[in-house]
């Protein structure tokens, strides 16, 4: 479990008092919270269960493969490279602030991180592996075992103890300090006035109305195509495929803004290779509106501001195999 | 360009005064030297390129993909995995110390870690791009040209300071301190009884004719089968390749043992899953000798502690690709 507990710097403690803070907190869009884990040895052991290729059955692909946190927690390819370089159905959204969302995967078919962490192990499109596969692997390492215990209290591996060490190290990859939320917290100074006038823009033009909240969107379920038909030829139909209802046909889980300068290219598809084209596509569709190519210049240089720190840690050290673990087969 | 100079710890000073390192200084093996990178702004863009994957045409493989440094710089599979999961010919080597080869690759061809640097990116059967078209990607992002501005004095990107800055991060990834160093700096209580018997026999045997020096190897040319054909289906005839000399034929570069714990599974196929094994097998066919179960037990001992000190470091973050950058070519 996590502790959500709002970063509080000097500059915004003096924003607080300031009647500036007043008016930034009718914003639609909240400042990111920072994170601590309430357990730092289950998010730890997480964090190298993250980077573990060998929860994937060739020993080739680990979690950060295709959410890579090198590059804002995506692969930044259309749809994804699964086992033997199939070729995923879907873009891969971001891992940073996922904890976030109300929902995880784009047709949003686990509840949270934990439910998520599982699914890619035993897809045969993506990490092709079985769960009782995996925790042979790991429980074969003494020093996984060891790192079990020091988390859990004993040395017992399963898979609701890696998907929960896993949804842990994920809940504190959180991008806080932005341009953006140095602006919202009183930095008058933090935006240009290109920045500026494109937030003014996102907001009067209706784009908050389903990409807002501290992760600027992820809280809600929403048609794409509101106005016009979303035209691909990727197959998803988004929510339809968890409820079976036709209502949810092309209904997708709004994705974070956050760091969106990182995690091109963009929608479900993947098809969408600039911000200027994402952004151009979505007033048509979204608001049945055309922005002018100034306009989408403006609210780009917005978004860009929503970049925050990238989570910064050290690469973590893998224990090595022992005589009796499982060899991957790749082949 | 890199510095080397000795790791002198407080504990080697008071080593070098004391007899007992006269004996140590005697020894077929020498500590790892700790490395300064002369110019860090290199090192650290090189380290940046290392984790890049859009280095290669899929925007999916990077140097770390197969010399993955949470794993002992190897991929720990038989032979890697290149573009559109081809099965790569070969064994993956380690990086770690790799600055200390004599040579790069199994067979020596490249001489040094700059000329193997630019191999895998164009190589259609591991990163399957062009020289040109990573020039190009690279080029492309300016955040990258700032950091080449810093390292090089001027912000042109090409292959040759790609690959110069490659190398110098990878000049940077030694593995000090290990229990076996700190042994031979005088600490007496480093090694285990087995351990120790394990190091005597490694020499008494014959097995420092070749795995000699600070590397533990990797600092000669040697024929894998002296005594007894060595039994492959791998085709890799070795250093016969570079020489077109018949009596280069399966002459390889001897491996470095170094952190040889960690880099599993072994020799240039592959093919020995485990230390035990791998001992086992060199015994027999090169230096004509059949090991008991308990020396070989004794001689794995003393190979672990060969493992250093991994390179500690932050995972670096990638700048994003612009408008501008050729998009990766994944399928």
């Amino acid at each position: 479990m996590i502790k959500r507990t709002f970063a509080i710097s000097l500059l915004s403690l003096s924003a607080i008092l300031a009647p500036i803070y007043a008016s930034a907190a009718n914003e639609p869009i909240q400042p990111i919270k920072a994170v601590t884990p309430e357990n730092p040895d289950v998010a730890e052991l997480g964090k190298m269960l993250y980077f573990d290729p060998r929860l994937s059955k060739s020993g080739f692909i680990s979690c950060n493969s295709c959410h890579n946190l090198s590059m804002g927690g995506t692969d930044n390819i259309k749809t994804s490279i699964g086992h033997k370089w199939q070729e995923g159905p879907i873009n891969a959204p971001t891992v940073l602030n996922s904890g976030m969302n109300l929902a995880q995967f784009w047709d949003g078919r686990a509840k949270d991180l934990k439910e998520q962490a599982g699914g890619p192990i035993a897809n045969p499109g993506e990490m092709a592996f079985t769960h009782e596969m995996a925790v042979k692997v790991v429980a074969s390492i003494p020093q996984y075992r060891e790192h079990f215990k020091k988390a859990f209290g004993s040395d017992t591996v399963d898979i609701d103890r890696i998907t929960t060490a896993i949804a842990e190290f994920e809940e504190t990859l959180v991008t806080p300090n932005s341009k953006f939320d140095q602006w919202l917290e009183g930095d008058k100074n933090a935006l240009s006035a290109d920045e500026l006038e494109g937030y003014k823009l996102f907001k009067s033009s209706g784009c908050t109305q389903c990409h807002n909240g501290p992760a600027v969107g992820a809280n809600s379920f929403q048609k794409m195509g509101m106005f016009k038909p979303y035209e691909t030829k990727n197959p998803a139909v988004g929510r339809m495929d968890v409820t079976g209802k036709e209502e949810d046909r092309f209904v997708f889980k709004v994705p974070t803004l956050r760091n969106v300068e990182l995690t091109y290219p963009y929608f479900h598809d993947g098809e969408a290779a600039t911000l200027e084209e994402a952004v151009d596509i979505m007033a048509k569709i979204q608001l049945n509106r055309e922005f002018k190519k100034d306009e989408i210049a403006k609210i780009v240089a917005f978004l860009k501001t929503l970049t925050g720190e990238q989570p910064k840690f050290d690469l973590p050290i893998l224990p090595p195999s022992t005589n009796n673990t499982p060899r991957p087969q790749p082949f």
